[in-house]
């Protein structure tokens, strides 16, 4: 039996995960909207055998605080995730593409044709993150009066994925004859309406492109909240996940692996992958000093930002940058337990309004680890090999500068260590993944019938 | 001063326009999903210099008539337009591409970040088919109880092409600084809110992505119903038509540029592009007998189709196929004008049902020009020099072999006449039409201020 290979994604924001990333020389500055940047990015991954590529979504500008702050950070202006991921399918061959894209704010009818276009375009390889939208100022470009409550965008979410996975599968596999000799195109038997009403959508079909070469793409979920657990459970086969100790790694690899069997799923078919934030140095001194370079690069504007959604910004920048601050708020209810993290820790670690800015600004609370490829690896083999991880989305903070660096550098190592891939497995990301592909729920249907 | 030079555009159905093209041997058939088909026929495009790719739409199954017809035509799967394009982008450099997208069904915020994230991706070389999609069985997909009455639709499709445009203004083109040195990014000042508030739509904005490059991607209109002609008076810069005959074409582009003014805008802001399905021979005797090749495989069914919109198929069953139709319907009120033309051009010309259908299967009523490269180019300069068109909206019979056989017969014949360019002109489709890059209304607003 081979060996377990750990599952690698690149979590890709426009010139890296770090805060002030933009500003560093080994960024790209206006890689938001730079086609070519994001060209290199995928090409780099797909060199170092990377699964996929993912882009976080946010249907809206994510911004809460002042105009210093926002005049000076990089994130306003980027590529609509489904468009970008079909061109870059057009330039590669083998990696995946995640694209993130919202139940609160999109259309299922328009979700899952553009999903499925997606996955004929490259051949089988998209990937849809599912989200409910965590950012509430954007439901004014909706023309709604409020951001919907949690459980209110948790139920819709349930009901938006059982609905575009049932257009996924408005034709058989073997719909299509297309006999040039006999003029038959298809069978019509083999097209079925979906007539799908229910408390948040009502939804006819057929969709009108054939079933995707994955059945379906493969469905990736994030957010740790008890609802997006469930949701995860449900219809996740992948999950990202912000988690810094590998006890807490433990417990939620555990948690969500045990929601499964209610709903019918063993664990495998649901891959963990924690965030990872690797500062990589040839020697742990060159890795120490590219993080000190990182961090004074913060603005302290950009910094005190980064705290907006747990104190006012207002009373923010009246606390003394180096004191802990005078007060820490209540973490918000189940929406986003990140959150519940950072405050946590800011109140163990008695850390400065400073300290916790630098440490959110790293990968916005994410795991940042800085060192040698060597004890990068290790830190990666140990949740890899103790139950929190199936392997990681890996989050650079400088982009292209430290994806390249993890492709020279880590990939090398894990390989050298048997834990990771040394050439693709499968053509599609499902069989990259290990995934199964789905059977049609009219085709299952008829199997169970005939049983 | 140079010479007034044809726009040429490529209409791509997936096999073909041809009702039948699916059969014919210099068709692919599975080309509604086959990328590199597309790949294909869009650098064949790019090689014979046409100006843009184009491609119909319609979200939902477009079908009227019998399981018989449906089983046997070719036109029911396709890839979704934007993402279409996106992919294609990434491998071809000059060629524009013009995506068909639904004002009745689609979502203004979403839809301006997806074409303006498609103009990004390629550096400006984007187009939106402005359609309120005149199918009437799609509103079930996105839980409307009826499809919009036209006057409805029409009235939504002004506001909601206004949003749109609003929407790609949110960042000035100087917005951006990415002034690394000093940490400031853009500029907040020239980033706006639309704060639109319609009777269809409320949306905030701003957009989430930077003005693209071509400032607005360009805004093309077909259909030739009186809204339809207003709507592109008002908004368009291209606008497909069909006509066959050259009196009836002169007659609509003159009717479309006179109906400019009162909008303020000049009549070489809108460029006419009738819709020609070129069937080529190398002599006449050539063209016609691929002409009746394809004719041969259009099975009764799939022809009786075709006329599914003008008699109800139950009774077009029991008309005899050699004589003609016994009764003829009023043409619908307003919305979709070609079938006054086919009703019309049926009673004048007392087609058979046989003949009526065949005249329609070439390119759905569509001028069909069966000729050798020399009368093809004689046909299109006669109305490009008489007032009847700016250019053309290329239909190949079967693809990729038509256009592949227009590329190096026509083309080159159009150059030779000095009709046509012999080098891209500009960098962006815009620059190539020889169309008006749009000042954002903000910089606009402060220009008249200024004056």
């Amino acid at each position: 039996m081979s060996q377990r290979k750990m599952r690698l994604g690149a979590f890709i924001m426009a010139t890296g995960h770090h805060v002030a990333a933009w500003r560093h020389p080994g960024s790209q500055a206006d890689s938001g909207t730079n086609i070519d940047h994001y060209i290199e990015v995928a090409q780099t991954a797909e060199r170092g055998l990377f699964d996929q590529v993912f882009v976080a979504d946010s249907p809206g500008l994510q911004y809460k605080g002042d105009d210093e702050a926002l005049r000076r950070q990089g994130r306003v202006s980027y590529f609509e995730p489904v468009t970008l991921w079909a061109a870059l399918a057009a330039v590669t061959k083998h990696i995946g593409f995640v694209a993130t894209a919202s139940t609160t704010y999109e259309d299922p009818y328009l979700l899952a044709r553009k999903f499925a276009s997606l996955d004929h375009i490259s051949k089988g390889r998209a990937a849809w993150n599912v989200v409910t939208t965590s950012a509430d100022n954007v439901h004014g470009n909706f023309g709604l009066e409020a951001h919907p409550d949690p459980a209110v965008r948790y139920e819709r979410a349930h009901e938006f994925v059982d609905v575009v996975k049932g257009l996924w599968d408005s034709y058989d596999d073997d719909a299509f004859l297309r006999d040039q000799a006999s003029g038959v195109y298809f069978d019509p038997q083999k097209l079925h309406a979906l007539n799908h009403v229910g408390k948040h959508f009502r939804v006819k079909g057929p969709l009108n492109i054939g079933r995707p070469p994955q059945g379906h793409p493969v469905i990736v979920q994030a957010g740790s909240s008890e609802d997006g657990k469930e949701l995860a459970a449900a219809t996740a086969e992948a999950i990202f996940a912000a988690w810094t100790s590998l006890g807490e790694a433990q417990a939620f690899y555990r948690d969500v692996k045990g929601r499964m069997a209610k709903y019918g799923r063993r664990p495998e078919q649901l891959l963990v992958l924690p965030g990872i934030s690797p500062v990589i140095g040839r020697t742990e001194d060159e890795a120490k000093a590219k993080w000190a370079e990182l961090q004074g690069l913060i603005h302290p504007a950009v910094g005190l930002n980064t705290l907006a959604s747990f104190w006012p910004i207002a009373e923010l920048r009246r606390f003394e940058l180096d004191a802990p601050p005078p007060w820490y708020p209540e973490p918000p209810k189940g929406i986003n337990s990140r959150a519940h993290v950072v405050i946590e820790l800011a109140r163990r670690e008695k850390f400065t309004v400073r300290q916790l800015y630098e440490y959110l600004a790293g990968a916005r609370g994410h795991w940042v680890v800085v060192g040698t490829p060597q004890t990068i690896a290790d830190r990666m083999q140990e949740w890899f090999e103790n139950g929190a991880a199936d392997g990681f989305n890996v989050m650079p903070p400088v982009l292209p500068q430290s994806l390249n660096e993890f492709v020279e550098l880590v990939v090398p190592e894990l390989q050298r260590r048997g834990l990771f891939r040394t050439a693709y497995e499968g053509r599609t990301l499902r069989e990259n993944l290990g995934l199964e592909r789905p059977a049609s729920r009219y085709t299952a249907s008829a199997q169970e019938l005939a049983a």
